[in-house]
């Protein structure tokens, strides 16, 4: 017999990148950051002892929205600490989406959003980007027409890696009438001269909500650690109300915490990225890819032209053929993305592997 | 402007008990376990690296599940891993409990769950406990005559620490048409000579979910892990949709499975705490307590009759009383446990303290 609601029985889970358990696969696929963590965190990991873990943790994770507070010149509660960002998102949906009601989001975009609709029962109003991939001008009017509670804006924007602006970002929560989510995911792998700074719209407007995680800037995808940034009225229901008592565990708070006070140690990996970036996008070019300019870890790759074999054909098959040789990458089966490969940026190394496998692939077809 | 749905708008959050910064405090509030935890988690401890965070987790820690699967006789389909057994509460609820519909409870019992109800927007239906706590024989029938979609069952029983044997808990799971969820939080505490065991029911019953923490057997409520044990098709729908993607982190995966790999080494705690348990119920009843025999590793006492209070004037009296000393109990003001106490069984330097004050309180009164 079947206990399930019926909005979960017929929903489908949401589609992992494929995560190897072997260690010597090139994981291009899930834009972790190629360096690990830093010194900072591996010395408060050195610090840690299983007397801390016998007690509950902290249920606010306390010391570290103080340091993330004093990061952006905010307060406590302007900061809410979540195991991982997946569960901001969920958080946001359960606060403030009604079953049957209706959030919205540009399409395409993280294909989790979807998912958390589905398991809450609520409805998606999809706005597809312009040919160009840029938000349509009229983004806020065609949600408030939906009658979307909530939006989510990737920004930069996966998977594209095209970023909006903080002046479009504050149009659209000034015309938007629900809660506008911005995931900045990869918001520290944006070039310092776009000065892009998205917080002081918390300062602003009541309804935007910062997502922002440890896991792709701080190298800690395993941690499991993020935060979200907000007027104080907005978190306070899923500070006080909606999230797990005790939803972040106690390790993961001390080397959160000792992750984001040590910033600047963590952005000389950053500009590492961006100009592997920079190189591996022309590289790419020189191959016969159209490559867009990306402000996040990783790159959208239009194959070249085929010759016997569509685009959407010759996609499918590099990202297989780089499969066969232990090379991962992300290869998505929908529409306007089929001709395309995501692949995250890597090291040096993992990246000239890369370059040296499509090259020889397109070379034997 | 709120943005809340009314159902959260209107609800209470969960009332913690209080977690206090200082070390130096006596906790006896949240039935943590008084011994750390064991050498083997330590031992795992010491050889974890900030690189095993660079990627994301295992995203169903099946590393943890398999340790689970082979402690318990069962296969890893018949595991999930969880960020704390609040986690699992609060996923049966999402997967099996649609909106405006009914789950049922004893009461009193675990006061999250109405709370996570109350998120979810659906009823609860609040069975009283007989006046000596026991379990009403119709239990499951007056569950489906509610229409109860799901049953959350604490046993041992919190907040008296009773126990239901199996064949009671299978008679309710033979005649209840919804999910019984069993939240055996505090099962290591059990006396072995009870012979306790309810994982068979999981191989008899589609419906029965069982509950198991590493917070308090374990000494790991700081680490937030938990495990679900059920049929395989119960479990599914929680592992493969409604659950968070990567739910457990990397290193909890690696502590939780060390922790339970090394059960027997844990066990030699409880031991102890189940010595302990006998000598401060005991030594509370000669200082006039009423104490129910518990389980689990707390004790819930009745003030003795007052002279100029009455009972629940009393026992506020006492909680108020330890706390100015430093000695944190929980005292619930609510029907029935107003005249009670329930006291967390710590190590015999702290029972000891606490039954000193205790007295010395009574004394003055």
């Amino acid at each position: 017999m079947s206990y399930e609601r019926p909005n979960i029985r017929d929903m489908q889970g949401y589609a992992f990148g494929e995560q190897p358990a072997q260690q010597r696969v090139i994981k291009l696929n899930t834009n972790e950051n190629p360096y690990p963590a830093t010194a900072a965190v591996a010395n408060a990991l050195a610090g840690l002892s299983v007397e801390q873990l016998r007690r509950y943790p902290q249920p606010f994770a306390n010391g570290f929205r103080d340091v993330a507070a004093a990061s952006h010149g905010l307060s406590r509660d302007n900061i809410i600490a979540t195991n991982g960002g997946d569960e901001l998102l969920r958080l946001a949906i359960t606060t403030f989406v009604d079953v049957g009601q209706t959030l919205g989001m540009a399409e395409p975009s993280y294909s989790l959003y979807p998912v958390l609709a589905a398991i809450q029962g609520c409805q998606v109003c999809r706005i597809p980007l312009l040919d160009d991939w840029a938000m349509p001008d009229d983004f806020a009017e065609q949600l408030n027409r939906a009658g979307a509670r909530l939006a989510f804006v990737v920004n930069p924007h996966a998977p594209t890696g095209t970023l909006l602006p903080v002046s479009r970002l504050r149009e659209i929560a000034r015309t938007f009438r629900g809660v506008l989510v911005i995931d900045e995911a990869y918001v520290d792998f944006i070039d310092p001269d776009q000065a892009y700074d998205a917080v002081p719209l918390v300062r602003e407007f009541d309804n935007v909500l910062l997502l922002r995680t440890m896991s792709k800037g701080y190298s800690l995808a395993g941690l499991r650690f993020a935060y979200g940034i907000g007027a104080t009225e907005l978190l306070a229901p899923m500070l006080y109300k909606t999230r797990d008592s005790y939803n972040t565990d106690a390790f993961s708070q001390v080397l959160a915490a000792a992750a984001l006070a040590a910033k600047d140690e963590a952005a000389t990996g950053w500009a590492k990225v961006r100009s592997e970036r920079l190189r591996v996008a022309e590289r790419l070019r020189e191959l016969g890819f159209d490559v867009l300019p990306s402000q996040s870890n990783f790159l959208l790759a239009t194959v070249p032209h085929g010759v016997s074999q569509s685009r959407d054909e010759l996609a499918r098959t590099l990202y297989l053929g780089l499969k066969d040789q232990g090379i991962l990458i992300r290869y998505f089966d929908q529409p306007r993305l089929g001709d395309k490969l995501r692949i995250t940026v890597g090291t040096v190394e993992e990246n000239d592997t890369l370059l040296s496998a499509l090259k020889q692939l397109l070379k034997s077809r």
